[in-house]
């Protein structure tokens, strides 16, 4: 695998989750999140690793054509997109698909959405690609592309020949996965006693 | 109808939402939520009202069989439920699966938004009810329940003779709505410049 720049998955030196394995318990459990949940994202890990591209198509195509999430990518002074942040993010982007098929949720896992959420919020945001795009994402439509994200993903988990039942499962399970990770990088945005 | 108490969608003392119009509908594009969904879920509304109550049933008996979730309704004094405050937030929820369906999204929809976002929120939580029930719902299971919420809702929208994919818009329907509202009781948890 070529390293992608700015991803950390599995590195030891980001800090630790203040999240631990039983709240990522009772987390999952309010998400109905269970063990078949793992087991129809890990087939659907086969269905989308040479899909990766095209996903990201759609993803980027429709970023790109909402004003109002491209600003996160633009340059505040200059009001145009910073090419290289976009590049950056689509190579980790596209890493992500497939780490959410396979996530083991472990603490190095939670660890990284973390820094995941530090990147979207104006305590990290920026840094990792050092760039100068807009200081924050809000929270909230960190939140809403949890729908886009799912329901575009359905065509391509019903590419391969798998049942309806089956395409139902991993979606169902993608579904659930992506409002997870929105939920963890909500992180930074509220008070610990919050969260 | 009889009158619920600490139902106030409609109720013009409520402060007006920081969030505009223009704010909804950004954010309900992001969703995907169109007016197509709206109309679905004006079906649903026919589908689902006399079944209000069996779809209580389920979800209290999520809630109450979920300690980590069932702690939000017991006074951390004794650790019990407090049976008033459970009885008067099922009223209330019951109306909030019809005016789910119904939603105006104006500004009296959004303020009453707002209002349940507080009663969530430390800064109002067990003040409609006058109760001493847990001070704060943690912001992760308001939008961790948006999964069973959701998925527990279509074999409701499946009984009454619609096709297969009345029901499935339907459900994507309830579905953004949901989660759209999650993210607005978000609102108190979040400071102004991040939400």
């Amino acid at each position: 695998m070529t390293a992608i720049p700015g991803y950390r998955l599995g590195d030891p030196s980001l800090p630790p989750s203040a999240l631990k394995a039983a709240d990522l318990a009772t987390l999952k459990a309010s998400l109905l999140f269970g063990e078949e949940d793992v087991a129809a994202l890990r087939k659907a890990h086969d269905v989308v690793k040479d899909q990766t591209d095209a996903i990201l198509d759609v993803w980027y195509g429709f970023v790109g054509s909402s004003p109002h999430l491209l600003a996160y990518f633009c340059d505040p002074k200059t009001g145009q997109p910073v090419s290289a942040y976009l590049e950056a993010v689509r190579k980790r982007f596209g890493q992500w698909i497939l780490d959410t098929c396979r996530a083991d949720y472990d603490d190095a896992w939670l660890a990284y959405q973390d820094e995941i959420g530090r990147r979207h919020h104006r305590s990290g945001k920026n840094k990792t690609d050092k760039v100068s795009a807009a200081p924050n994402i809000a929270m909230r439509y960190i939140l809403a592309l949890v729908m886009p994200i799912s329901i575009t993903m359905k065509p391509f988990l019903a590419k391969k020949g798998h049942s309806p039942a089956e395409v139902e499962a991993m979606h169902a399970a993608w579904t659930k996965s992506v409002l997870m990770q929105a939920i963890l990088w909500c992180r930074p945005y509220v008070h610990p006693d919050d969260f």
